[in-house]
């Protein structure tokens, strides 16, 4: 174990990561021990423990960099900006960087919609994006409730087009979903017929 | 305990529940005892549990009721009416129902503000609410997507209505309010500057 410490494993969160999605989509989530990931990845619990906190972290890890990337965008969007054209534009920036890893995104919504738990804690981030979208449009100068409207919209938005982006055999990317999807809400809000897509 | 069994004890469901807010907003959730719901409201543990499975139930046994409710008014809407309106109306519907609440729902809501657990369980709830509307819709002959982002664009309208009702000192009914955040948010997604109200 002396010898392990500090030892430079190269990709050693990208091997984990792909190592535990494997083991979720094989066996479940609840049925995966850290173990069982450090050994399909070839490493050890030690190491596994230098990277996630918990199994479920491997899951989630990403969220973090995901609101920074949004909040930033919202923040640097043109003051001619509508609220909801701030939003889409940050949404489809996070998009174009999921779109990048589109097989993994999939295998990590497949383990998610498996299990309830893993489901709640989507939510209850989705929550929080939303909340903090909302703020970063007040210091944008949008009103309440004008800006938790938009916010809310705008992740009912994002929900859709990533669900179909995941679950669809088409080719269409993330960022174009999250348009057609905007697109979709505008129609269904005015009370519109929305055409068949 | 015996001469306690089958005593009908007058509205003991509605004593219990006045008794439970008023400890959880004195104490807080966590430190309130079903013990002491019971003896506040004059009663026995064993009615409490008659009425509640424990003490977090006391604020959600509601839900049930509101779901069919709201669900009953989106599959007996007019078939000529456009999905978000049969949402709309079916959301007033629940809204003049808690309105008749307006104290119980305030206390109840700032209870649930100050509890993250709480809060999560509101929102998965929330969450489950939506599925099932989105679920009506589709039996309306509402087709995918525009059926989920009705739903999810109803539930953010009326979570932004009930904030609202519950915080401001404005005297606008919970109907009115649900109105009037759709409004908003038809403006906020077509991406108009929204008035102030």
């Amino acid at each position: 174990m002396i010898g392990d410490m500090g030892r430079w494993e190269p990709n050693a969160r990208g091997r984990l990561e792909q190592a535990a999605l494997e083991l979720f989509i094989e066996r479940g989530f609840e049925q995966t021990t850290v173990t069982e990931i450090a050994n399909r990845a070839g490493l050890t619990q030690r190491t596994f423990f230098r990277y996630f906190a918990d199994k479920r972290e491997v899951l989630f890890w990403g969220q973090g960099a995901l609101q920074d990337l949004l909040l930033g965008a919202v923040a640097s969007a043109p003051d001619s900006a509508a609220p909801i054209d701030a939003v889409t534009a940050a949404l489809q920036a996070a998009g174009a960087v999921l779109q990048e890893r589109r097989e993994y995104a999939r295998q990590r919504q497949a383990v998610i919609a498996a299990n309830a738990g893993l489901q709640e804690r989507e939510l209850i981030k989705l929550a929080s994006l939303a909340s903090a979208i909302a703020g970063a449009l007040r210091q944008r100068g949008v009103t309440e409730p004008a800006a938790s409207l938009t916010a809310e919209a705008g992740i009912a938005v994002f929900r859709i087009a990533f669900e179909r982006w995941t679950q669809e055999s088409s080719q269409a990317d993330l960022p174009h979903c999250i348009r057609e999807s905007l697109e979709e809400l505008r129609a269904v809000t005015a009370g519109r017929t929305v055409p068949a897509v």
